[in-house]
C-alpha cells in the first residue's frame, strides 16, 4: 500500500477555500489524487476530503503537516480538520456479548491480505466468556468482564484502563448489549461505532426483530452509527435493508437480518479506518 | 386475458383443508394453475390462495361458487375466504390533493395496453382543482370537493354518496393529505390504499422528508397500506427503499422519493387488483 | 434556480492541476460550491467536475468563460474541458417507436415543475404514428416519419434537417427500435443516449427479456448509455435490476422490465443534463 | 428442529394433480404446513413443492414413503419427483483452490448453531495447499490433491473415490478454480453448486472483474448455479449485484465483489439443503 495525506476539513463557507487548501498541499510538492468538497446548501458550511501522494512532499509527518496546516490556513477559516498518513495502522477494540456473527466478519476480514484495512485489533472484551473460542484461533486476546447494574462503574474504569494502555484508536461495538454510560463516551467522541439491527429510526432499542414482525414490515435492516449520549440516535454511518414476506418469522428475520448487520458494520469501519467521514449536526457526511 | 377464478382462505389450522379445498375445484372440472398456501408457525394460522382455469368448471358464477364453497368447505374450517373471477374489472376512486406524480403513473398504466390491469377508475375527487387538467384528457371526471376541519362531515358524506353511486370496489390515496375519519373508513374495510412517503414505521406523520434529512437517514423509502383508524398503522402491503447520502437536501429527497412513492403504490394496487392480499392481524399476506 | 457555472475537466495527471483550476475560478470571484476530482489509478487520467456561483463572477458568459480558461489553463495540461451554465436550456429531442412508457415518464417529468429539468423538447420523432396521441396532448409537435432499409439515407437526412434547424442539443432514443448509421451517430458524439432493455453486455440486440427468460436469469435489468458505432456497446450511463423468479412469463418480465427502464432513462438524462458526465476509453465518469 | 416431510414434484400439466397428491399426504395423517404449486404456462409444466407435519404420519422411512408414493401417485402422471426429511442431515463437499471468502463464510455458517444448516462438511478438497489453516482449526479434514492438465484424469478418479467413500451428497466449489470434466459432472447431476463472479450471462470464464471494468459497467454481481457440461451456463440458483463506480479499480471491484459472491453462494446452498429447487430444461424453479 502507498502512504497518502488524507485531509479532512469543515468549516463555515468562505470564497477561496479550496484554492488556499489545494495551494497548501500543491506548493509543497503534494499531487492530488482525489478531491471531493461541497457545500451544504442550507447550513453554508463547507466539507472536504483531499488526498495526495506523499512521494515528493516536503513535509513527512503528520503531526507537523497538521500544525503548519492550522497556521496556514485553518485558523484563517475557522476550520475543524485532520490529516491522516493512510499507512498509519489504527488500533481498534471490539465489544461483543454473545453473537458472533459481527465478530466473526471482523475478525475474518482483518485477517484476510485482500480487504485492504489497515487496523490492529489489540483484544476482543466480551461481558460473557461464550466467544472466547471464537477469537483466540485469531490470535487475539480476549477479556471476560463480566457486568451488571451495580459494578457498571468499575467494569467501565477498568475497560477504559485497557484502552488507553493499548493505545486504542476507536470501538466497535459488535453486536455488544450494553449501554454505555454518558462519561465512557465522552472519551471517544465518534470514534464508538455501533450496529443497531433495524433500519433507524425504526425500532430503536431492544428487540427490533419482534417488532419488525409484530409491525408486519416487508423490509429488514440495519444501521451503522456513531455512539452518543441517546440510545440509537447517534449520526448514522451506513444502512441497508434486505425484503422479507409473511413467510418470515422472527427467528428467519434474525437469521436474513444477520448477513445485512455484518456487512453494513464493516462498511462502517472501512469508511473509519479510510478516513472518509465528517460528522456535523449529529449527522455524517461521507466522502466515497 | 383469460378468466380464472381465485379462491382466498384464512382460518385456523386443521388437517386435511388443502385437500378438501382442492377436491372442491377438481370435483367441479377446475384446473388449478397455480396454489400457495401455509401455516404460520406460531398463530398456527392457515392462508391459502389459489387460482384454477374456468373453461370446463361446472359453475361459472362467482357467487354460486361462493356460496357453495361455503357450505361444502368454508363453515365447516370456520373459513374467511373469497372467490373472485379475474375478468371482473374492479371499480377503483382514485383521491389526491396536489402532488400529481402518483397520479399520473396511475393514469398512465390504467391507459396503457401492457400492464394487464383490469380495473375501471369511475372518477378522481381532490380538495383542490390543481390537477384537473392532469386527470381530463384521460377522459376521467374530476371531481373538486374543497374540504376545511368544519365541513369535513359533510364532505365525506358527499364522497360516499359518490362512491356508492359508481359502485366503487376499493379506494386510492395518491397522497391525498386528509385524515379520513374512523365512519369513512369503516366503509371501506381493507380497501383503502395509502402511500406514505418514508419506510413505516419510520417517519409517521406529515413531512417525512423533512425528518429523514434532520436524521441523516442514508435510505428513504415508501411503503403502502390498507388504511386503518390509526394514522399509518395500518397493514402494510409493499415497501421499497432507495439509497440517499448527505448530498441530498430535502428538495432532492423528494424528488427521489417520488419515484419510490409511485412504483411502491402502483404495486399495492396490482396485488389488490389480482387478488393476492390477505390481512390477519393488522399485517397482511402477499401471495406473489 | 439559480444560475450556477459548471467546468468539466479531463486530461492526463499532473501535479498542480486543481490548484490552477480553483485559482482561476476564485480570482475571478467565483465561490466554489462543489468539486469532485480524482485521478484514474491505473490510467493516471485526471477527471474533474466544478460547479460555482456566478453572482460575484468576473465573466458571465459561458463561451467567454471557455475561451479564458483555455488560454490560462486548458492548453497547458492538455485538457479536454467544457464550461457550462446550469440556467441554459438543453433541447432534447425523442425519438420512440411504439412503446409508450420511457417516452410518457419523459413527458411527464418535463412538464412536472418539480424534477428540476432545464430542458426543452422541440420535438418528438417515431418511425410509426402509433404515439402521437400520447404526445401532441402535451403540447409537443410529434413528426411520422416511416422508415424502410431502402429509405433509411434519405430519412436520416431529414431528421438531421429537423435536428438542426431546431439547435437540438441532444438525442434520447426512448426505444427506438432503429439502429442509427456511423454517419448519424457521428453527427451526435456522445449526445444520444439509449435504453437497452437489459443489464448489458448481457443480452445485447433485440429481444433481450426473451433471452432472459430462456436463459433463467433471477434479475432482469436496463442500462442507458450512449450510442457509438457499435450496437449496445457504448459508454455507459446507468443501470439497475430487479429480481425475478421462475413464476414471470416473458410477457410478466416486459412488464416488471418498463419500471425499470423508464427510472434508468430518465436517471441517464438527469446526469447529462446536470453536466455530471465525462466519457474516456468508451466508459462514462459520473459525478454524483 | 422439528423433522418434515418435504416432496418435489414435476410432471406435465393435466387436472386433478394437486388433489391425488394432497390425499396422498392427507390420508396418512400428514399436515401440510406449505405448499406451493404452480403451472408454467409456455411449457404446461407442473411443479410442486409440498412440506408436511411427521408427527402422525403413518409412514416414517423416506424410502417407503417414496417408493409408495411412485405406486399410487406418481407413476400415473409421469412425475419426476422426490421425498426428503428435514432432519436429514445431507453431506456436502468443498472445493476450493486460493480465494477464502467463500469458504470461510461457509465453515462459519456450519458452525453457527444460529444459520439452522443441517449439513455435515467429511472434508475440503483444494488444489493448492494455501487454505489448510483456514480449514483445520475447524475440526473439518483438508485434503490437497495437486492437479495438472496431465494429471487431471487421475487426480479426478482420486477425488470421485474420497466422495464416494464419504458418501457426499453434493459438492459445492467455492471459488474453485478448475473446470470439471463431463465425466465427472455427470456423477453428480445438479448435485455440483458453482458460484461465478459475474451476473450471468455477462463475462463468463475467467477474470470477470476485469472484464467489467473494463467495460465500464456500472452494477458487478455473481452467480450460483449448478455445473453443467457447459461453461458457467448451468441452471442458475440465485444471483445478486452491487452498484460500482468509475472509482472503483478492478481490485476495488474484486473486494466489493467478495461480499456478493459469499452470500449469493450461501443462498444458494441454503436453497440447496432445504430441498427447494426444481431443475427443469436447465433453468430452476425456486420455492422461496
Amino acid at each position: 500500500m502507498e502512504n497518502h495525506a488524507v485531509l479532512l476539513v469543515q468549516c463555515p463557507d468562505k470564497e477561496g477555500i479550496v484554492v488556499e487548501i489545494t495551494k497548501f498541499i500543491s506548493e509543497r510538492g503534494g499531487n492530488i489524487i482525489s478531491l471531493d468538497q461541497h457545500v451544504d446548501h442550507d447550513s453554508r458550511r463547507f466539507f472536504l476530503r483531499a488526498q495526495w501522494e506523499l512521494d515528493n512532499f516536503e513535509i513527512q509527518e503528520e503531526e507537523r503537516i497538521s500544525t503548519l496546516f492550522g497556521q496556514r490556513v485553518g485558523q484563517r477559516f475557522e476550520m475543524d480538520y485532520k490529516v491522516r498518513f493512510t499507512n498509519r495502522k489504527l488500533r481498534m477494540a471490539v465489544f461483543v456479548t454473545k453473537a458472533s456473527h459481527c465478530l466473526y466478519d471482523i475478525l475474518y476480514r482483518n485477517r484476510s491480505r485482500t480487504e485492504n484495512w489497515n487496523v490492529e485489533i489489540p483484544f476482543v472484551i466480551s461481558n460473557h466468556d461464550t466467544l472466547r473460542d471464537d477469537v483466540e484461533p485469531f490470535g487475539i486476546p480476549y477479556h471476560h468482564i463480566p457486568i451488571t447494574k451495580e459494578t457498571k462503574p468499575e467494569v467501565e474504569a477498568k475497560q477504559l484502563a485497557l484502552l488507553k494502555e493499548h493505545d486504542v484508536d476507536f470501538i466497535v461495538l459488535a453486536r455488544y448489549m450494553q449501554v454505555l454510560t454518558d462519561d465512557f463516551i465522552k472519551e471517544f467522541p465518534h470514534r464508538i461505532i455501533n450496529i443497531h439491527h433495524s433500519f433507524l429510526p425504526a425500532f430503536i432499542g431492544p428487540k427490533p426483530y419482534h417488532h419488525a414482525h409484530k409491525r408486519g414490515v416487508k423490509m429488514i435492516g440495519a444501521t451503522t452509527h456513531y455512539v452518543n449520549a441517546d440510545l440509537d440516535a447517534g449520526p448514522i454511518i451506513a444502512q441497508d435493508v434486505m425484503h422479507v414476506s409473511h413467510r418470515d418469522s422472527v427467528k428467519e428475520m434474525m437469521r436474513k437480518g444477520r448477513d445485512i448487520e455484518k456487512l453494513v458494520l464493516s462498511e462502517g469501519i472501512r469508511l473509519h479506518l479510510q478516513h472518509k467521514i465528517l460528522v456535523h449536526n449529529n449527522k455524517t457526511v461521507v466522502f466515497d
